[in-house]
């Protein structure tokens, strides 16, 4: 828990778009509403439309009506407000507060009000909620939770893989080629069948994989590796899962294999090292040295980036990337951060080649909340 | 088009949930990248994990190395900087930008830094991107498709209704309860399999359609209005689209028949008198009007809200909400504008009905482009 000096917090946005409102409410909403904490009671500004639903569902403290709070705002003849500001300017007043913490994102136009009004604006540096960087028990099950369903449509993806035919070195099913997008369809159907909801999966294959956000399209080859990223979100709990594996249909060159070989034992090594008190820069330090070491250079090459040029892993929870990250920049890992450990190789012409597992961070190492075996020819 | 007197225009997100910078860059991203707009020229600051793609997709002038510019960053001695904003400052110097616009929403911390390096930080009070609210043919086809898809949902959705049997008060299906969520299914498979994301879906019994924006569960009952309403997106446009219909199954009362007729006759003359020009004060204030005199009142029974608390309707395109809004504000309708019409009126006991089309407004009147049925009983 971090020190609090001012009198009020503040935070105001859509719940559906903002984790931290999520975390703090566990109330969705797709428009914005208003979060005030005075003295450790929570406080919701709702409008008419939502007070009752929020008043049922909302873990906190009391919902106030945002149109009466406006209309008080109206009576002290405040005016000049952004949406919404009026009221909670009377908000504040009413509850004695001078200074108000606010989200290092809090809307500017909003804090100018909020200053030419006399009150006293401060934002942390980091996260305003930090306590959603550790994870409890009961998250690290909602994870797993769609972590496993999201193995089972991995397994959906492999499966068609494995029974295409090849012909003319295009994957082929029933017939027809079988493409990224009958590939991600798979996927999706069988993750909104558990309520859950796959968005930007990627089935890139070749050199489409040498974008690493690539989604990819159109027919699958033989012969190129083919990286499979699955990263949805329960409608339920709005966690996150996310897992990486990379294919080939076919018959391997000995660069291909030695590529895949390459990250595999990079990936490996890292969830070794993964423990509470280490530095996600030492990791992906580490990952890098590794690949250097087996000749996999990192640069812009004919004004492109190839080689290793992500980070090597990143928190995950209500948001699909969140603190930590295990990166070039020092951040300690602590027991309770759940996160990726996916190094990756890209070269244009060779292909591209990621792993991804998710994990827990503990103690005394990690908790792999992935089973899914790693195998590269099908 | 609004008047640019700042040097620079200025906008800092992740286009995946930032509608603005989607439309600016037509660049879809997970993570944050920078804007910046100088003399009429767009340039992009991005990340090395999305520099090609974003070369490749984005419909920018020019994508630079957010890297390259934090390296200059370094070189200047600017410290302090909250994430990329170092560059950002280093790129607004190199450009000779001592003005600059941000939307309203730009980040405090951000919008405090910049300001201390002494720059003149402005925003317009409203949209910061105004083009968005008029939309093109183009996007009116887009929006066009995604409709048509969601009218094919309503249908299946509908069907699965009018197949079911009743047994005592609840509708069954092949031997067992039909629920929300079976429905709901329904509606996110057909979507799915036309490439578009069904979110938060309600499909609400009773007086869990109350609460407008209760999603609905379980058994669906014979003899209550059931309210179905779908507002999904395109994976591949990002545009949306929203519609609603109020079916019941069973022998409506006399009260739910004046209930539905009240709705659908005011939702009627509302379409009647959309125009460009109109304000949507007029319309809402009729919609209002016509349930008085209908003897539908409007307010707090029991400390819960009932009658007609929501707007008539609200603009939509790349957000499911956006202006303008048909409400108690003030607000011209122009040509150009997408817009939903959905009064409803909700008491416990009854339960609720909304009725909503969404229409393009035209010079003389709107298009609809909406073409299903408004049946209550089936």
């Amino acid at each position: 828990m971090h020190e609090k000096t001012a009198d009020a917090r503040l935070a105001i946005g859509a719940s559906e778009l903002d984790a931290d409102l999520y975390y703090l409410t566990r109330f969705r909403a797709p428009d914005a509403f208003v979060y005030i904490e005075v003295g450790g009671r929570s406080t919701l500004l709702m409008s008419d439309l939502e007070i009752d639903r929020a008043r049922t569902q909302a873990r906190v403290d009391e919902v106030l009506s945002l149109s009466a709070y406006e209309e008080k705002a109206k009576q002290q003849n405040i005016t000049g407000a952004p949406a919404g500001l009026g009221a909670v300017l009377a908000l504040l007043q009413e509850r004695g507060a001078k200074s108000v913490e606010v989200p290092s994102g809090f809307a500017v136009r909003s804090a100018d009000f909020l200053r030419d009004q006399g009150l006293d604006l401060s934002y942390p540096e980091g996260a305003y909620v930090v306590e959603r960087e550790l994870k409890s028990e009961s998250e690290i099950d909602h994870i797993r939770e769609v972590q496993q369903a999201t193995e089972d449509a991995m397994d959906v993806a492999l499966t068609a893989l494995r029974q295409a035919d090849v012909e003319d070195g295009v994957l082929v099913t029933d017939g027809r080629p079988l493409t990224a997008e009958d590939i991600k369809k798979g996927i999706a159907l069988l993750l909104l069948d558990r309520g859950i909801t796959a968005k930007n999966t990627i089935v890139a294959c070749g050199d489409q994989a040498c974008d690493p956000h690539n989604e990819g399209s159109g027919p699958l080859c033989a012969d190129q590796p083919i990286v499979i990223d699955i990263f949805p979100r329960s409608d339920e709990t709005g966690y996150y899962a996310d897992i990486t594996r990379t294919v080939i249909k076919g018959e391997p060159t000995k660069k291909q294999v030695a590529l895949y070989k390459t990250v595999l034992e990079a990936q490996m090594s890292a969830l070794d090292h993964i423990a509470a008190g280490v530095d996600g820069k030492e990791i992906h330090d580490a990952v890098n040295d590794r690949f250097i070491a087996a000749g996999f250079e990192t640069g812009e090459v004919d004004g492109r980036m190839q080689g290793f040029f992500h980070g090597t892993g990143h928190g995950l929870g209500l948001e699909i990337h969140e603190p930590p990250r295990i990166t070039r920049s020092s951040q300690t890992l602590k027991a309770g951060h759940v996160v990726t450990v996916e190094p990756g190789l890209y070269y244009p012409g060779l292909g591209g080649v990621r792993i991804e597992d998710l994990v827990v961070v503990t103690e005394n190492g990690c908790e792999n909340l992935t089973r899914y075996p790693k195998e590269f020819q099908l």
